[in-house]
């Protein structure tokens, strides 16, 4: 089995390494990353400049691109063949509920998704996380459990694991995103030059992270998947919009 | 009514202009767009550094980053209340089928509608139209259609226009998202120095463009309009992959 | 007479507007700048990537590059013959002393020169100046002084304009640099997300600013003229340097 | 000894890492480089943004910004006291004649030279060398050089070392920088998008490259050793402008 790893936060990035050195141990690894942090890249693709691919002394690939570049070049030009998997991760950080639309860890699964493959997104439950070793160990075992059982149906898989040693994990939970509420605003400030400028205020707090939610997975130890589909349409809203858009 | 405008062609793009004089007839209207070309951003949020806001000659606002910064900067700090509408566009080129997971111009929509705010993108069927106007019409004609009818229920709705002058439009129509085929391999190129590079290349070709889609809609000179929403969850895979994942 | 027009401050600044403006009234003018504000470019070339040519709706071209590119790319590659001139400018603020060094500004004359063409750069005293039209019609005495003259021997002329009426000029000098006191330190903040970052600092005050230095002649209302070469070789050390390294 | 290391290849380049490994054996060693390849970077410098500085691995700091921000950040800001020299290299290929103004390598050490510090550019004679060892025992003799003679006058040396092995080093010379030709015209080429774009050109062959050049040194397999100064005035043109520009 070929898997194929990237990420967000850059080819250096330490949640990436643990998860080569685990999965490597398992299947065949390659691992294509951006050469620099890319956190917030969402799905952003590079249609203005090409892109360098390099290779790191200890052989990963590094591409001064996005996520979304490096899962797109790899699979669509750089392998010989198609991946039997593509992982994104060990991200430094949550991606549960909106977090998703921008996470560009959950962009680098969906490309290979959007590419025909069965994709994974592995997050720590938060920002400098102690025990990137259980979502290593809980990837390891994703892919054993597909080894065993015939390649799994088209799948984008968006896992987020508590950051807590594996032997305190209470379990594995499909889940669906939560919601969080508005993000902060954003906060003004001023360079040494007198300039006005404005930072990016922090992502809202869980609004709905009830039972079932990713945010409720987590918060009880647990480790949560949740399917994902790229189709944004709204079919909920398609008759009632035909009524009220009617003009 | 106050509307606010972005785009992520940036603040200078043709389809911008001229959606900005046919909406400030009507409504009261704010622009906040990129500084520069932003196509193919995705959701993406800069969060690594501070954002600067620059007004130019024509009272457009512009940003050093992306559509979402641009949106998400005006909604949460810059507008002393919220906007009424956010109108992403007019851009140059399709938004249909899974580009709107790229798309930087459907991402400012989306950023607005987050915020808690009904928002559009507006995009011309094809790259360099002909046919602004015919999009800034349609556009005016949705927005009077809200003025009239209260303001709507919480709404994302992605407007696609065909490049044909306006009275050769054969109507408004809702519609799903459709999809394309894999997109084309990466480009092998040589730089003057020697350098292998890669370009991205070109979407696929429209594979569910069948009626009721927004390949469909446009293919027969309709407008084009699919409410989003922004919820990825995969629900009809929840309880297949409870078995599926059961180790 | 053809000349060239390049900034750092991007197409759209007030200070490259009011010089076309000017100069287009006795010579034929081509506007070449960068896309967005390049300040502290020094030379910096694109190699990388290559480079896009737009051109707005004012028919200035823009390049989403370095100052540098942009002459570079105009003389080697867009315009049909060599300009007679460039003139780069107006800047939005002082390039004196060693500011030379990191000045965008600076750096798209110096491109010029080392391509053969007679070229200038333009820079206000201050930031934010109030009488850019004062640095114009230097600019166009400039001009027309080298339309009497026959063409000037190479030269690459650094001015500095101080920022006052054209009638409160008291006169023009030819000056050496001056030399500035070292930077400020950077300045540690931190971000919304807790991380440590660092603001470069300001520049030195003066230090070397007496009679016969750019420093003098602006603060004294004078227009300050350097003519600058590129041959960064200390001549002077080099006797001194073999003796000093015999090892 | 205590010595700031920094380069324009990125934290990870090889000729680094060899610097690094030997100069750590006769000094202390602080290693603060960019993030990612910063070639051509000249002497740019970042204002409109903080700067970041991480940590990697096997204890080099990388910072998301130019060569020069790399020394400035370290020396006014990062290290507690003055390092004793600023080395910048080992460059993946030549810095000679003209090209010290684009260089970042050479910026990098002149940065260190503008706040103080006798610094040193080091650069291989030809891009993927496969002698960097050679260049890093003529930086150890160097240091080795100054330790032994208390510290030297302020200084900022440009050094370029033949591709060859070390004992096929004729020795060491002390030159002044040659001058290249006119680099050559862009390169225009076609996106697959169908944009045009343009590449930078080659720099041009070697012109002044006779007895007493870099290049020249380097042809004849010597060190070339080139005493640099960072004041730009022509003082030769000062008087002859003072007439021709009599206006």
């Amino acid at each position: 089995m070929r898997i194929l790893l990237s990420n967000d936060d850059g080819y250096f990035a330490p949640g990436l390494s643990i998860l080569a050195e685990h999965i490597s141990k398992i299947a065949e690894v390659v691992v294509v990353a951006p050469e620099r942090n890319r956190s917030g890249a969402s799905n952003s693709l590079t249609l203005d400049r090409p892109l360098t691919v390099r290779k790191a002394l200890n052989g990963f690939y590094y591409v001064n691109g996005t996520p979304t570049d490096c899962v797109h070049l790899a699979v669509t030009g750089l392998l010989d063949q198609l991946p039997d998997m593509v992982i994104s991760g060990i991200n430094d950080g949550a991606n549960m509920g909106d977090d998703t639309i921008y996470s560009g860890t959950v962009a680098a699964a969906m490309e290979g998704y959007l590419l025909g493959v069965p994709s994974f997104a592995f997050s720590m439950s938060q920002h400098n996380p102690a025990h990137f070793e259980t979502a290593a160990r809980v990837a390891v075992e994703l892919v054993q459990h597909i080894q065993k059982k015939d390649m799994p149906p088209p799948m984008l898989l968006n896992v987020n694991i508590p950051d807590v040693p594996y032997d305190a994990l209470q379990g594995r939970v499909i889940t669906r995103l939560g919601k969080r509420h508005k993000a902060e605003p954003v906060i003004k400030s001023t360079t040494p030059r007198g300039e006005t400028v404005y930072w990016v205020g922090a992502a809202g707090g869980a609004q709905d992270a009830g039972d079932g939610t990713d945010f409720y997975a987590v918060a009880n130890n647990r480790v949560s998947m949740t399917p994902l589909q790229i189709d944004l349409t709204h079919y909920n809203q398609l008759s009632s919009l035909k009524t009220w858009l009617d003009f």
